[in-house]
Parts: structure tokens; C-alpha cells; sequence
């Protein structure tokens, strides 16, 4: 099938473009390079450096034979949007064109205003370009877990049958999200479900876990072919972040008790979710959501993992519990459905120790690359008080220092 | 108390800036004056002209005594909020300040994005700057009980206890959305949920009805203080377009069937709930949502009432149900609580057949101003189809011609 990844130039956009590509898709890739750009605000950058996009459909060609069309732009233009959908025709779009990061939404107030506008406003732009376009193209959009908060109640998939007072319905399940960004993700899930209903087109929301892992059937085939892996603060993950500091001798930084438990999964399953969503198109009208992870840890859980795995390969890992930049429940009731993508037939890729050593090695093989001060977290969810102005000005200087 | 009623200039924020000011309260306002220039793109006016802002605040300090500063900005713009908030140090901020109309938002893609970055960002901005200026500062949002949608149980007050699997919790009540501004509203209760509790705000969200008449105790002082009455198809709302077809022998425009239930309050009582409100603030870290309506009436029912009263004045008037240019269910069950701001004390103004025979009165005053051709809907929720285009050029000619 004919499939536009957008956001393509990022952690799973490339990576899926690859394996769809591979898989005999026809893809297409858009990206506006808007993260290479939040990396240098920052002074951050993935532990081993990526090559351009340009660069990378170059390789892809060389190495597979296949054709990745690239299309340049913004999707808050909404001429951009029409002008890569009328030219490529996708019969699937797959949506990871998104400020991704939590703590950048919490920076400071233009960048919370900055992501909720270009996630919202992307979105939106695709849906009426779709509307009026190409109303049979099936929107896969990425959401995340973090949508739902943590309920003391299970979370379904996207939908809540509810009984109260003798009557029942089938609502949408109420969200609690975290941060300015998981709420960005949120206000599109209700627009997407509004134009499914309008307009009669078709989504399908893949509310994700926590991702890990760098490696996939593809990334093998050539090193100019990888993906990024960020460690730092900002666009790091908790997996990927207790590797690094594993390796480095950093004590593995667990905000608060760690009681915070979250979905996971592999980004080999990643793309096989993605795949598996658009292969499998909803009807027209409809919006449907998968909740899309593989496994459930809590972050204390997962940072025991790394630590015991780590002890095996010689390495001296501690755990450090630090005060939680973050405004969350740090115990709490957890347990999430994600039934509807196995029943597709998404075999998972568990965090088996082997994974794990096998992350641990690839992470000690570029130790030598790794920033150990953008690691510590220095964005607070709370608001400003003496000592978080303080936090703020050691993280700016942080980032412009030496070492 | 120090308020700031933000969207001063408009139907509800300039009555309700008069009413607190008459109550002893320290007011100001703030506009853009947005709404005159969509006036102005549409062709439409309110029944009534009404004065400038600076002309009424004028009027108001002749008529009164008393002064109310104006502010002229942006929402959008971040240094025109904190100016004004750190200016006029409010206790409490009404918050008018956004595009109100559902079929505006459906107009076309740029007036879609436009509503939502604009009620957006508006809020957002807020929300940032009592975070780092006036955490205590009392935020009272105008949402609308079309958050809520139709659903199949009863509509609590923004939050559903909900028992599930044999676990329980107190959850955001679901929201189904029917128009791109009924979802920006959507978008800023979740904004606001997580900034008192990230922040320790404190907000009130008032879901509000369907609002009718344009008489307060303070409009009948001096005529310039008159508020806008409008009836078109983008920013009248049903009673007040009923009113107006009644008087000109139009048939009253029912969309679809007419069985859609809506909550429906009186302007004098919106201007009590807010200062309720107000007056009443929820403790730091707290959001609580009030439904503010005082009855329900099927579309069909508010027109039966409207023809049985003209009747008796002697108009001719008759009902017909048109396609409907929304998307929206004609027949549901509608059970909604608005307990809330009766127990803080709201005697609600019932739409008797006493306020219906003033309002038609009031309306046949002015019969010679009402310009027809902007009362029938042209605007269609729907995909653009060959008939929905020629709806759009039957739109934009109606506008345009002399008559």
C-alpha cells in the first residue's frame, strides 16, 4: 500500500518508513527537520550522530533498491500538507509529525504554547486537507499512554462502556494527561474523533507506551541507516536513559518512589503496530484506538532491571531516588487493555535480559560519545519558586558549559 | 473584588461588566474587538447597533459614577495578558475572551484553526501567567455545556463517579464535542484540569447553556449601554433567531427533526452565576465545573413556544424543519445536573410567557432593521459535497447583494 510517514526524520519515523519500505509499501517521508533544530536549542544531540534525511533515503536506495520519495515542509501549512497528499496519494498516513517531548512542553511557557499549536495545528490541517482530499485515506496518528493518567480504574482502549444510574453508554475514556505536551495529544484525539464523525473519515489513535531499543530488521543493513538514540533530559526515555547512565557510573535517576508504573515496549513493535493498524483499515466513520505496549513496569522496576543486568556485565550500577520534577502519582493503581493489537497478531518482543545486555554493549561501545550533563533532569513541572529559578539557570548553564 | 472581564466588548462581557460594577465591584475590561471584524467579513450585525467600548465605559462612568479601565489587546499576545493582569492585580478574571461560534468554526479550514489557536493560546496564556504572576488569582472560564455532547446517561457537573470492574474513581466526565469550538473549549478544560493541579491554580469552568435576551438591570439605564442582539445563522442563537423570524414572517428554521435538547438561561442569570462564582472562590489546586442553565427545551419546543406567543400577539407564525446543516443527533435522551450554582444561591429567571411577549415586543421595535437573507444556515457541518458548494456561493451572494 502507498503509506505517508510523517514526521520521518525522527526516532520511529525513519525507521518505519524503512521497514514498510522493505515490506514492498510504497512510502513516502515529510519532515521539517523541526527536531535537529530543538536539539541544538538544547545542546543535545543522540548518542551516536545521525545522518541527514537526505542522506539516509540516499543509503536506503543503495542499499535496498527502494524508492523513498522525501517532501520538505511544515505541517502547520497547510499548503504543505495538500501539496504532499495530492501528490503522493497515500492510502494510509502515519502521524509521528508531533513535538514529542513532555519536559520541553514544560520549559517555559513559548515552548508549552509552541507545542500545543504545531501538534494541534498539524493535526488539524490533516484532517480537513483529508475532509475535502482524501476523505478514504486512513489517518494513523500516534498518541500516547499518557493520555489516560492513572485512573483507579482499568483503562480500556479509547472507550469506556459506562453503567450509571440504570443507563449505559459507550463514552470516550475520560482523560487525565500529565504535561502540556500529553495534553496536545489529547485535544487531537478529540478532534480526530469529531472529524471521524463529521466527515466520515477513518482513524485509528495509537495511544503508545514508553519505547526503547534502536535496532530493527533494517538498521543492520547499513550504518548510515540508523536512528537516533537520546539520553538526555529532554527527549531521552527512561530505558534509554538508565543504560547511559549505567554505563557512565551515574547512579540511575528514579523521580520520586518509582512507583510510577507505565506501558513499554520494543521499537521492533513499533513498527509492527503501525503496520498491522494500516493493513488493517477502520471503516469509514469510524475512530478507534489501540493501546499500544507490550509490557508494564514501573520505573523502579525497570531501573532494577538495568542495575542487575549492568552488575552481570561488571558494571557498578546504583540507584539514585531524586526529588520528581514531575507532578504524577508516584504509587498508584495501573493496569491497562492492550488486547486489540495481538489480536491483529502482534507477537511482542519482551525486555528479555538478552535485550537488555545487548543495549547495554551497544550503549558501552559509544560511551566514549556520552554528555553526562544533559542527563540530570532540570525542567520542573511545578511553578517557579526561588530554588526551581535556581534549577533553571544551573540547567541553562549546563548546556552552554564546557564539560 | 478586583475583576477583569476579559472579552469585554461582547454580548455577555459588557453586561456583565456593568452588573459588577453596579454591585460595588472594582472592574475592568479587555477586547480586540474580533468579533466586530467577523461581523464585518460576514456582513451581519446585531439588531440593535451597539456603541463602541470606549463609548459605553464612557456612558457607563456618566450614567453611574463609576469608572471601568479598558484594556485593548490580544489574548494571544503573552505581554498584553500579563500587562494588564499585573496592571490591574485582579481577584478574579471572567473569561469571555474567545471566537463563541460553532458555525464560524466550521466556515472553512483557516476560521477551524483559527478558533482553536485563538481560544487556545488565549488560555494558555492565561494559565501562564497567574503560574508566575498571580497564582491566586481566581480564573472563571466560560466553557459550554456542549463539552458534554449527547450522551446516553445523565450529564453530571465535569466530573463522573464511575464504578468499574468492581473499582471506583471520580474520572473528568467524557466530552463529545459536536464543532470545532465546541472541542477548543474542550481543549482548555483539560488545560485548566492540569494547571491547578500542576500549579495550584484555581478555576471555575461554567458550562454554559444556550444564553437568551439582552435585557439587564443595568441596559435599561441609558441606551447607549445596550448589548448585541444577534440573530443570523453564525452568531444568533436559537430563541433570539426565533424572535426575529416570528416578527418577520419568516418560518421558524427548526434543523432536522428538532428533537435536539439544549440547556437554555436567561442573560440576567449568567451575570448572577458569574459573580456567584466569583464571589465564592474553589480553594488553591482546585478546578470545579458548573453547568449554568437554568432549563432544558427541545429546538421544537423553544419554536411551539415562540409561535404559541406570537399567536397571541397577533403574528403569523409557522415552523419548518429544515435539513439539517449540523451533525448531531434529533433525538436523545438529556438528563444534566446544575445544582451547583443554585446551592450557592441562583433564583433562576424562567422563560415565561411574560419575557417571551417582551422579547417579540422588543424585536418588532426594531423590525426594519432586519436584514433577512443572514438568518438562513449556509454553513454545513458536513463534507463539501456539489450541493454543500453551492450552499457556500449562495452564502457568500446572500452576503454580498444589496438585499
Amino acid at each position: 500500500m502507498r503509506v505517508l510517514v510523517l514526521g520521518g526524520d525522527g526516532y520511529l519515523g525513519w525507521p518505519t518508513a524503512m521497514y514498510l519500505s522493505n515490506r514492498g509499501h510504497e512510502v513516502a517521508v515529510l519532515d521539517n527537520f523541526a527536531k535537529r533544530r530543538w536539539e541544538m536549542e538544547l545542546n543535545v544531540e543522540p548518542l551516536i550522530p545521525i545522518h541527514t534525511l537526505h542522506d539516509r533515503v540516499k543509503s536506503w536506495r543503495q542499499v535496498s533498491g527502494r524508492v523513498i520519495p522525501l517532501f520538505v515542509g511544515d505541517l502547520r501549512n497547510y499548503e504543505v500538507v495538500k501539496g504532499s497528499i495530492e501528490a503522493f496519494k497515500p492510502e494510509a498516513i502515519i502521524h509521528y509529525g508531533e513535538q514529542p517531548s513532555a519536559p520541553y512542553s514544560m520549559m517555559d511557557h513559548n515552548r508549552a504554547v509552541f507545542t500545543q499549536t504545531n501538534n494541534i495545528v498539524g493535526t488539524l490541517n490533516i484532517l480537513w486537507v483529508l475532509r475535502d482530499y482524501a476523505p478514504g485515506c486512513h489517518l494513523v496518528k500516534l498518541g500516547t499512554m499518557g493520555e489516560y493518567g492513572t485512573p483507579n480504574i482499568d483503562i480500556e482502549e479509547g472507550f469506556l462502556e459506562v453503567e450509571y444510574k440504570g443507563r449505559k453508554d459507550v463514552l470516550p475514556y475520560p482523560k487525565q494527561a500529565g504535561s502540556i505536551y500529553h495534553l496536545s495529544k489529547v485535544h487531537d484525539s478529540h478532534n480526530i474523533l469529531f472529524a471521524c464523525r463529521a466527515w466520515q473519515l477513518r482513524s485509528t489513535d495509537l495511544n503508545q507506551g514508553v519505547v526503547y531499543g534502536v535496532e530493527t530488521d533494517e538498521t543492520p543493513m547499513d550504518e548510515r541507516l540508523a536512528t537516533s538514540f537520546h539520553y538526555d533530559e529532554v527527549f531521552g526515555t527512561a530505558l534509554n536513559r538508565f543504560c547511559v547512565q549505567a554505563v557512565t557510573g551515574i547512579p540511575l535517576t528514579v523521580y520520586g518512589r518509582g512507583g510510577q508504573t507505565r506501558g513499554f515496549l520494543n521499537i521492533r513493535d513499533t513498527l509492527r503496530c503501525v503496520e498491522l493498524a494500516a493493513l488493517n483499515p477502520p471503516a469509514a466513520g469510524e475512530y478507534r484506538v489501540f493501546n499500544q505496549f507490550t509490557e508494564t513496569f514501573s520505573v523502579l522496576q525497570l531501573a532494577e532491571l538495568v542495575k542487575e543486568q549492568g552488575r552481570r556485565l561488571g558494571l557498578p550500577v546504583e540507584i539514585k531516588h531524586l526529588d520528581n520534577p514531575r507532578i504524577e502519582a508516584e504509587q498508584h493503581y495501573y493496569h491497562a487493555r492492550h488486547q486489540k493489537l495481538i489480536d491483529l497478531g502482534l507477537v511482542p518482543h519482551l525486555l528479555s535480559d538478552v535485550l537488555l545486555a545487548s543495549m547495554l554493549k551497544r550503549v558501552k561501545g559509544q560511551a566514549h560519545r556520552i554528555k553526562k550533563e544533559i542527563i540530570q533532569p532540570h525542567v520542573r513541572w511545578s511553578r517557579s519558586s526561588p530554588s526551581d529559578q535556581a534549577h533553571q539557570k544551573a540547567w541553562a548553564a549546563a548546556r552552554t558549559s564546557d564539560e
